[in-house]
């Protein structure tokens, strides 16, 4: 078939591309070099969509300071425009881990983003003595500045969306935290029963702790506004003209609607990757936070018969192929699953940061890939946490009640009446015997069970106060 | 349209199931709840095969034992087939990262199973009522030990092409030994010169490794050999009769030709997550080991005009879209990657394993995905090292040649001669003055150049011997 | 000997405790019940130093709370400032890897405190019937509370002491950039040779980067003020009069000098570790960093012959015993060394936090210590770095000058006037052959030596530049 | 003070040594340069007396092959066996974090043994132009083959400790799983109720993991006992006499009762650190598996009143300062955070690892570093688990009977009889009625209660078996 592909080279030699495709010789070297997960680059949206703004950022700053003529610069433009509407993102088949710091997609971007712009130009693809994909596409640019600009621009955006979900999540458990505001509990520390609080108040904590990290999350965001636009190879701005950087930073916010600033040292902004430690050490704490949120929630539902059986999660699926009835709380596994690999990936980019050298790191492809996928993960899970578990968990009222009013670990609210040493052995007296307080603390001559009945009325036990040797619950001040 | 349906029911209700599908109304909660990576379990392909040797075996076992009759057993052994030959993937849909143990994919497995045996038996898919996704396909299993047999089948599969790889790559550095083993040149530790070596020996190093870490691959294979199969729910063997443990494992060995044992102890069995750690450890190694090879190599190629230029990669693609001629790495820093996301793996796997409880560990499919990863991966990344750089490369020789004649470090061999503090003497001032040894010798007084010359030969000083004080290089024993 | 010992007990029977010891009961079980690593708390002076402010704070709240006398909370406070004043840290005995969520350590303050008070007021050791370690130093007070309080302000206090050290560090980068800020030299991408720069400019980098990460250390900081002093058992605050918390809280900043805040909902700060995973995970970022900094300098150090040459740092020790004269970069090894270690950490911490259940996390124990560890060893290899390493690096000047001169990177400059492909046949030409840019030039017909000796001046490539094809390097803007 | 210093010098000039120390130069120099993490490298006993074992059988060898005089090698043999008697240990003053792979913990060996020979020999302290640390006692060596040769010896004696420690323990849980082998309770996947078992079986798996890991860690000792001693400073043999590896290895062999073999390639083992990586990995899994252990025992004596509560860990400490009579599981707490350490180490040994460049990798120092600590701290815990915790762990019967009464989850034994989906309801209507399962089999028209009754004895259900429809429970086979 002679006419299914064109002839492109590069200085290898000369390459065979199929004649429908958009991508050309530096694209289909790539795929030959990398063929790791099969997984590709356009499984990250959004950072083809990033290649779409940075690559008309960069074609309007050359248009204005005069190194692309209007013809080209249209036409560049509207390409990438193509690509931040979703469109040929096909186009971008270069595998997700790759060798090269980057320079396969970008250069899977510049030939993309050539065709598309020499076909509404009305040449046909290839024609790069019209519309080069480095001499035009990638003028006054590297892979160096272009490939981190656009990671960090698709990680924006992903934030975005998980920063959406997240409050999405924390607004279902503040809603658990009103509903459950007056359902008093036995606390445990340690796995062992303390004193007593709300289930509210236990829910409560889940809501600020997401809360929390949003804003931490909201913050890591922040750090990676700043890209290094401008900085062509190594920092220098070399081919690049006079005022370049900061114009093509300035058009970049303003299409993207991202408020990404231009870094102060380029040098230094073109090989440090710590920005991007940063972020995945942020998402390891979101991860380490929602585990431990989704452990509790494991915890806290365990049973029906033999655990603790505080609360009820919704019955999402069968639990078992072999035990009928067993519902098992798969929606939290789930997360904990998600946070595990958050962890891992955590290592991954850490590694892959440290392992930079001199002017470059080579290994951000990595770095990008692992993040994206915590953020999505993160994000989706989220929505099923709230949607499938969260929002359909149910108290435990009848078991939640017996606890309290039989709890031994009342008598800590003691110690300021009767010393720790006297409280200790009330307790004690009380769990091997397993009579009530009441009448453990009459028969030790402590104290009548009227006096400490008195005494002991959990609902007043969740708040600061302190017991005063008159046998009244009083707030001292 | 009334028809593009059939109904499924589960204890949580009836629900909508398309009529062309093969997996039921499991299947299709599952993949409601966990809505996560996107990626679905068909994307392990050797998983999906597993599953078919697994649920083959079992047939023939409860056939054999007179817990399934001849026609379903015969209808499901078929439907394994099916799977086993690469058929019906698609239909398992379910995504890698789920909640619940494993048993989303055990009753995807369960329900295309059925439904294939019974459109062999002429029956309407979703007819339970004759063939039973529980009561016949998952007849004497549970998910918790027919999943994570599968997955230890599916690991062997995959560590088996993992090991072809290991030694087409071993193979490379080898002959790269053996061309390499007459150029001479200087070894370094710390980054600082140190003696003399050929290149053939240091490209012998990396087969070694190699060879050692397919031997630890093997040894941790062996591990994953042992199974759980007849465990059932918590490894006491509940629901299947006496003797189908034995019987089923042995059936599996002989269907899947991969030499699987039954665990000794089923309870211990079903919850133990160690082997996974193991192998997750030993593929750790390897990635530590690559790695640090691939980092010799970026470094040994370093340059050309400012670097260690001992070796020269092939060029493989244009390395910068801005940097015309530049040739890059890129092939040894794919590897690079690879390994960091394999470490990033362990972790996931180390902390999946961690967070068992009890009888069982819930969090085995993202350990299998992780491991699966880690496995597909770093064959892939060993296939393209040999075929796209080691193969290619090739010696510096006049680099190399000069810098043995010129270096320093050769005073190294003079120690038995004339002492380690005369020794340090003539290097430091070889160093400040650039003369050569012999002159700083002769000039410090402690030889004369003819002595010097004689004893200072670099082909003799890559192999045990030491100098004596007459001046001759001798084999001394 | 019956004099030797006193007799100490609590709700598990009597023990014998040595008369000169200041811990108690609490504090001997502990120690028979953890003998893990060997080292005692007080290898963490930081920490007792904080119980001493801590204990303070509290006895001063409960004094003007009415909850302590005046006698009793004065002995008391007295005691805590001898703790401050450094002394008496031998007195704790307890391992730094211990069970229980701090309690040992707490209670080893409690005791000690209570006995230093005792002997204050008149009193043997050992008279807890006058002033008890719980009912009177823990007053108001729990483990939970107090514990993670005197954790974050040793922290605190370490954070302090590392900033100094980052700055010093910083400071001798910032005089090494302006130092070298007119040294040409070739910079370096994926180790293969880019395009110019000066030294200066890369020194400048590691400057920065460690002026970002002390601004990410600052905010990591500002998390871990915030404590949940008052909090007690699990955050209702259960036996602590209304208005302590805030009050111990603003005593507390008052008398340790440090800004410290109370959490706003103290049941979720009770049991949340967020703030040292935000720590751990920012100290990670400052150790990849450092590490990547000192791989920077071991390959810019590598030599002396068969390296890159570009600085040379100052010799601190033999290098080899066997290697006369050899001189490795041992400064810059070490903090590798120390960087991984803090990788390390962080993972420790991380899994620990992951770990948490319910209303506390029982795992801050082996939280602080490894935060402990990660924060020293950092500054102490910070001062190291700089004395011993970074405020003698010299400049290979020779060196540097010729590879500028001989440098084929230069043609990158020249893209914009005669486009990358035939820069890149220029390049591959005078790599192959070992000519000159300028006679390739000619030699190809594409421009005169003459031209491109004009185009091509080094010094002017460190910068934003575009060259324009009459042949003059001009600042387009 | 003329007389408290000797002067000795090196290759960087003069340096005042105290007259007392038999460390020298380099020991000093290398003090200065690494004040890290305050701990001496005589932290490590096994370290110390593994350089004596090794010193001893290099100077043996050197003695046979006549690289050293009678006098000199029985001078240096006598001072080595000082160290492995345990004596002057206080010489070996390095930081055990340091840099230069090891160079400055082999001089400060050198230097102690040279003086301790020179001792005996009758000389002053420093007379090294009579015995010398490099040309003699460190003669046919470098650091980079008895370094990395002494650190697998002191490894090999820390796991041999560690055995002996697991075993221990193991014989603890075989002793408990005797005890409670007739104890039957409901055994719980995914924390819920699942299937009955014994508690027998329950700690029996802890004894079965234990004794794998066990032998895990055989196989780890195995590779390390590989050593490369004689390879010298890149494992080429330089300045070693020809038959002096396969003698010094087998002499150490003789010497140190430990069975060491001499690798196959000693240049590849000298640059390779898999087997540091191998035991790292599986000191993980054991960590794993302890850490996991632990977390069941936490969770099985949750309680005591709002937990599982199966079983009762014996009370060790007052587990509180404020809630009097409160009792944790302090002692596996230790353990699980021991485990984080220990896998954080794992993270520290793999980035160690993985930064070796090309003939050494120079940061073993962090490697033994946290192996030793590793190895120690688990066994530690070992013990203090097992004396502390599991000897005195009981069963709670009346708990563990009433539940295995009451359970729903029996039904599970009915599939092979009802099918799983009558089975399933069953189930839910028990669950939502509270009602027994023999009552609702009645009320739903499955089964008489007297039926169900005959077939639900939980102690059969403890083993295979496949209930029939004729309502016995027999053993199929």
């Amino acid at each position: 078939m002679p006419n299914s592909h064109r002839v492109e080279h590069d200085f290898l030699g000369d390459k065979q591309i199929p004649l429908h495709a958009y991508w050309g010789v530096h694209t289909a070297r790539a795929v030959e070099n990398f063929p790791i997960s099969g997984t590709p680059v356009s499984a990250m949206p959004e950072l083809v969509k990033a290649f779409g703004y940075v690559k008309k950022a960069t074609a309007r700053a050359n248009l204005q300071l005069g190194v692309l003529d209007e013809s080209r610069a249209y036409a560049i433009m509207s390409a990438c425009e193509k690509l931040i509407a979703g469109e040929h993102h096909d186009q971008f088949v270069v595998d997700v881990i790759q060798g090269g710091a980057g320079t396969s997609t970008n250069m899977n971007a510049n030939e993309v983003i050539a065709n598309l712009a020499l076909e509404r130009l009305g040449f046909e693809k290839g024609r790069y003595d019209v519309l080069h994909p480095n001499d035009h596409v990638n003028a006054s640019q590297s892979t160096n500045d272009v490939y981190p600009t656009a990671v960090r621009l698709a990680l924006w955006f992903g934030i975005d969306t998980l920063l959406g979900s997240m409050a999405f999540l924390r607004a279902g458990f503040e809603a658990k935290a009103e509903e459950f505001k007056n359902v008093l509990k036995i606390g445990r520390t340690q796995l062992q029963d303390a004193v007593p609080m709300t289930l509210g108040q236990e829910f409560s904590t889940y809501a600020v702790m997401m809360e929390e990290d949003e804003q931490r999350l909201r913050e890591a965001r922040a750090l990676i506004q700043e890209v290094n636009l401008g900085a062509t190879a190594i920092g220098t701005g070399i081919n690049a003209p006079h005022g370049y950087a900061e114009l093509a930073c300035q058009l970049l916010a303003e299409t993207s609607g991202v408020p990404v600033v231009k870094a102060k040292n380029l040098v230094e902004a073109t090989q440090d990757t710590g920005a991007f430690v940063q972020l995945s050490g942020v998402l390891k704490r979101v991860a380490c936070k929602l585990s431990k949120t989704c452990n509790d929630l494991r915890l806290l539902s365990s049973g029906p018969q033999a655990g603790f059986g505080d609360i009820k999660l919704p019955a999402r699926q069968a639990g078992s192929s072999i035990m009928p009835g067993k519902v098992n709380p798969v929606i939290p596994e789930v997360m904990n699953q998600v946070a595990f690999e958050v962890i891992g990936n955590d290592m991954t980019v850490t590694m892959a940061s440290e392992a930079g050298q001199l002017q470059l790191n080579a290994f951000e492809p990595i770095m990008g890939w692992s993040l994206f996928k915590s953020i999505q993960h993160l994000s989706n899970a989220c929505l099923t946490l709230q949607a499938n578990c969260v929002a359909g968990i149910e108290a435990n009222l009848p078991v939640l009640e017996k606890r309290v009013r039989e709890s031994v670990t009342l008598v800590t609210a003691l110690n300021p009446v009767i010393g720790y040493e006297k409280a200790a052995l009330m307790a004690k007296t009380a769990i091997a015997t397993g009579a009530p307080l009441d009448a453990v603390a009459e028969s030790l001559g402590i104290m009548t069970r009227e006096e400490i009945d008195a005494l002991l009325v959990p609902e007043k036990l969740t708040q600061p106060m302190r017991l005063v040797a008159n046998g009244k619950a009083t707030l001292k001040a």
